[in-house]
């Protein structure tokens, strides 16, 4: 089968399909390209080689064991994190912390291929209602419910999201569902700044930082949600954080990035990393059309193009390229 | 009066007594060296200047506003933060926060001198019961107290101190208090690790951290107390702490630390920052004997000798260094 490889660079390569093994084998039909995966393109996330990258995955269920044989050709996401069942975390149904987990298109094989092998406790059925490419935004939806839920975002609190990119349009959308009293988002002057007003943000660029902090009265923003990808804006989330306020962190760009540990310490800051989140409210959300995917993706590429889509996936007009297989 | 003035190095000097202006005068007895005073006058931590330094006081009351008449004489201890009482932080109760708050002996005058000027409803009386150069031990004692509130460290979790200084050495015998599965000291060998088993704690030499790790069988610890003074210490708590665990802050030495925010993220750790606490509750844990101070006093200097004061307290060897007025 067809399938983009890492291996110190990005290729489309001839490589053996994957044994089912008593997993569920699915026919993949779109993947998203995500942050974590141009890390590793980038050799910043460093993960052993080589390895078919890809864990936003949506298809069919090609084939499953027996007792799940009613599965076959459902439409399908998959959970990326495949877990041993067996440890303190997994026995207390933290199954995204396994001590023995890997993770697809990470750890082991993942989506951007003709098939996946994944647990068939990780196959989650995706609604009629929820398209396609619309599909391939469950994994990373669910990734930002779950930073909004391990950050304690509460309503009546003031947000400000810091980098209008793929994560952080998805996160905007979902912070407006709880009311903040201020959502302000920050990036470059563009279309993805118009397109976090349209999701109805107050949006600056982030020259104009001054101005966005004026909303708040000087008070600044009791939540900074950084979702730059690079390591430089931890600073921005820290000049604009009000103390006793949290900055939630959910970049794996790779590189290591400057605190003050100072400012941490005196303004008694919270800083909270989230990752991995629930599939059947990301699910939810999209059958419920609450959130605005579509509007999302900027690029489509087959699988023999994988180095032009990483190129365009890295350049600053992109949002989300997804793969069609 | 005499006091240490930082003026970009520290020095004993004649300078006028404070005046009352409606605040209590303090006539300074004891007055404890901390760590942001050691990062000050390094010029890690920037201050405007001159600024007489100090902020773990102990004393007597000499001059009080009429209505206070009634504090005269009496042996106390101050907080630290002067409030304005009208900002949403003092509204809320919070005036550690205020928003034009200034703390003794980093933004307005602080107690290395014979007198200090504090305001009346900073003071607290000192128990009987209370030795003087143990009441010096009640600011710090309120921080670490702060950081076990903030922190949300929680009985039946394990708990490892990095670093077992001034701080860390306050917090370990608070963190007995509430009996974790494991409580556990990462420093260097010697008097102040075995201080550390003294209170209770198993205690490892950093070289020798693996074995410290082995005691949780291979889980990793809950919370972990980075209180080196150091930035990398950061660096081996991140090694330390359990996916889902805490990192809590203290230092506050001015310079930036190298975070790995991929590992926060993929981990979703929490960084907990905190500063001030509860100086009544401080007050109770002394007066009822509940924390050992007076063994973590190594040397005492008057103020005349103030560099060598401060020599001494950035040294490996010393924990507490007092001023004696």
């Amino acid at each position: 089968m067809k399938a983009v490889v890492f291996d110190g660079e990005i290729s489309c390569r001839d490589v053996p399909e994957p044994k089912a093994d008593g997993a569920a084998i699915l026919s993949v039909k779109k993947a998203g390209i995500c942050g974590t995966d141009l890390a590793i393109a980038s050799g910043d996330y460093q993960v052993r080689t080589p390895v078919i990258l890809g864990h936003e995955i949506f298809g069919t269920v090609w084939k499953t064991p027996g007792e799940k044989s009613g599965l076959a050709r459902k439409r399908c996401v998959t959970e990326i994190n495949v877990a041993c069942g067996e440890c303190d975390f997994c026995r207390a149904g933290v199954k995204s912390h396994c001590r023995k987990g890997e993770a697809l298109g990470i750890h082991r094989n993942g989506g951007f291929a003709e098939f996946v092998s994944t647990p068939v406790d990780n196959v989650h059925v995706v609604p009629d209602s929820v398209r396609d490419e619309e599909a391939v935004f469950i994994e990373p939806l669910a990734a930002c419910i779950q930073l909004v839920k391990l950050g304690s975002i509460a309503p009546d609190s003031s947000c400000a999201v810091v980098g209008p990119g793929r994560m952080g349009l998805l996160i905007v959308q979902l912070l407006r569902l709880i009311q903040p009293t201020r959502l302000v988002v920050i990036g470059h002057e563009g279309a993805k700044l118009e397109l976090a007003r349209r999701f109805g943000a107050e949006a600056f660029d982030v020259a104009n930082v001054d101005s966005a902090l004026g909303l708040t009265g000087g008070a600044k923003f009791d939540n900074v949600i950084e979702v730059t990808g690079n390591p430089g804006g931890l600073d921005l989330a820290l000049k604009i954080v009000k103390p006793t306020g949290t900055i939630h962190l959910k970049s794996t760009h790779g590189m290591p990035a400057s605190l003050d540990v100072t400012k941490v310490v005196v303004d008694e800051l919270r800083i909270q990393g989230s990752r991995c989140g629930p599939f059947d409210e990301a699910i939810t959300l999209l059958d419920r059309h609450e959130i605005a995917v579509r509007e999302l993706i900027t690029d489509r590429f087959p699988l023999e193009r994988s180095q032009e889509a990483f190129r365009v996936a890295s350049s600053k007009s992109a949002i989300k390229v997804i793969f069609e297989v």
